[in-house]
């Protein structure tokens, strides 16, 4: 079996023909041709953390991949990162194990940047004065690194409740070339902001249904299991089309879960990302329209990335 | 991450003390301290392959196990065994893997006969003339060499539809001490043995309901996923008593799964092992009853091997 790790993995990452493998991916998905049984999710209240196994077989393909990723928030007081994981790729014809990918974390956290890069693409205006991002972590980072491909904006406003992540983050997003505003009220940052991603496990709304206005996209990337909102379930409802990665995950444990089990929803076009991109459509209709892109993960988005970086080694 | 091979695991297997793990690990399931979220399943139809992740914590435990493990059934043709798989063992408190098992499925295998093993113990008549096994894989062997601690019957029957893949059994059986008798009449080996396991991934009935005798135990182990039978449907429904290994499963993939979706176990009494140990008594009511164990594979079984593997090494 061969093993792959982190810095090996980083070395063959490139955005754009991986952002190619990942429409891929989700046009499969949308057109059934991926077994992808349901996630396995743990709860480790005892140590904030959570873990989930995710797995997935593009039919067809010689290897299918096998996922497992945690978050354990109170990681970072021993020095880790609080997102780990690997994935695992085995023969889809003789079972046996073909390659270990030590990423610690990495791939699932590239393929989700790239996930907001093309529900971005898809949904976000087509002028934009300022991003807005919600949550100082990696996936921070990355998300705005990938939206310099969908957007010419270089202006930023991030928010954060911790002070110093937020100064962090702040320099390494001035270091990408951004002009970079700070902020702890989220409804500020709504106001000048109409691309916004939020990155955050929060279990409590941090944008309000009041804060945003028309012509505003937002991309949230932190509702992966129960429990978790990023944004209030009002503003979910308010939003005039919805894309989501797979409608049984997202309306069952994403962000627009709680306003889908509420009815609040059901006049409102939601889409697949998949079925988006196979038809060649925008989900956003004009320029005033409220969108949201729901991503919650997908087991074949981690196939795609696997098959990228063994087809690069 | 520690990396243990097949090698290491057998060197410290001891079905004794794996035993007692397992019987702990029944019990905790039994008792819901167990977090193990719904199996994953996977059907490579154009390999004539499956394949299924299972995970499992036991709440307090320092590490979850995920298990891989895939059956193609064309691998003889290559010379590589039906069965391949792996472990890992993840911190239950940072998320970091800790171990990887490169077990070639052997733990899957060796787990499973230790719990044919306790279903025996709970469920075998006192008398035992003759042990039959249908199938004649590594499981055959497996499940053989583990009855020995349960009875002191060693004549055994063997079914088989491969002569030459009989004759291989009862050579290996003889070498273990058995007196064998072998037989392509499924019907023949019933009539001898009071106590029978089926190992075969059949996905037709190979006992059926008129070649059962009374006072006759039998743990089926071959289905473990839809569309698996080994036993006539009217068998099942025959049974006095039944154990199973987890209710949710067998009813819902198991080889009890026909009979209870048809109604034909509702005043038949089916206990899980865990329950059946906890309290301390036989599934068995008396010497005549018919009785069956239906074994589908539990993740908390990989869970407590992991954990007697590492404790030993």
């Amino acid at each position: 079996m061969k093993t792959v790790n982190r810095q090996q993995i980083l070395e063959v990452f490139d955005a754009d023909s991986f952002t190619l493998l990942q429409k891929a991916g989700f046009i499969a998905y949308s057109q059934r041709r991926v077994q992808q049984p349901p996630v396995q999710h743990f709860l480790f209240a005892q140590a904030d953390g959570d873990g989930c196994i995710k797995s997935a077989w593009l039919e067809g393909d010689r290897q299918f991949v096998v996922k497992v990723s945690t978050g354990f928030y109170r990681n970072a007081e021993r020095g880790l990162a609080s997102n780990q994981g690997l994935m695992m790729a085995f023969s889809a014809e003789t079972g046996q194990p073909q390659a270990l990918l030590l990423d610690e974390g990495w791939l699932t956290a590239l393929r989700t940047a790239l996930a907001g890069r093309i529900a971005a693409e898809l949904c976000a205006p087509a002028e934009v004065q300022a991003i807005g991002i919600i949550g100082c972590g990696l996936q921070a980072r990355l998300q705005l690194q990938q939206l310099k491909a969908v957007t010419a904006c270089r202006q930023v406003w991030l928010w954060g409740r911790s002070e110093q992540a937020l100064h962090a983050l702040r320099r390494d997003a001035e270091a990408d070339g951004f002009r970079v505003r700070v902020t702890q009220d989220a409804a500020q940052l709504a106001a000048h902001c109409r691309l916004i991603v939020t990155t955050t496990p929060s279990r409590e709304p941090i944008l309000q249904a009041a804060d945003i206005r028309p012509g505003t996209h937002i991309t949230a990337v932190g509702a992966d299991a129960d429990g978790k909102q990023e944004l209030a379930t009002e503003l979910v409802a308010k939003a005039d089309a919805i894309a989501v990665d797979a409608l049984s995950q997202c309306t069952q444990y994403g962000e627009i879960a709680t306003a889908y089990r509420q009815g609040l929803l059901a006049s409102t076009p939601i889409v697949e990302l998949g079925a988006a991109l196979q038809q060649g459509a925008k989900v956003r209709g004009d320029a005033q329209q409220i969108t949201l892109a729901d991503l919650t993960g997908l087991a074949i988005q981690d196939v795609q990335m696997v098959k990228g970086v063994l087809a690069a080694l």
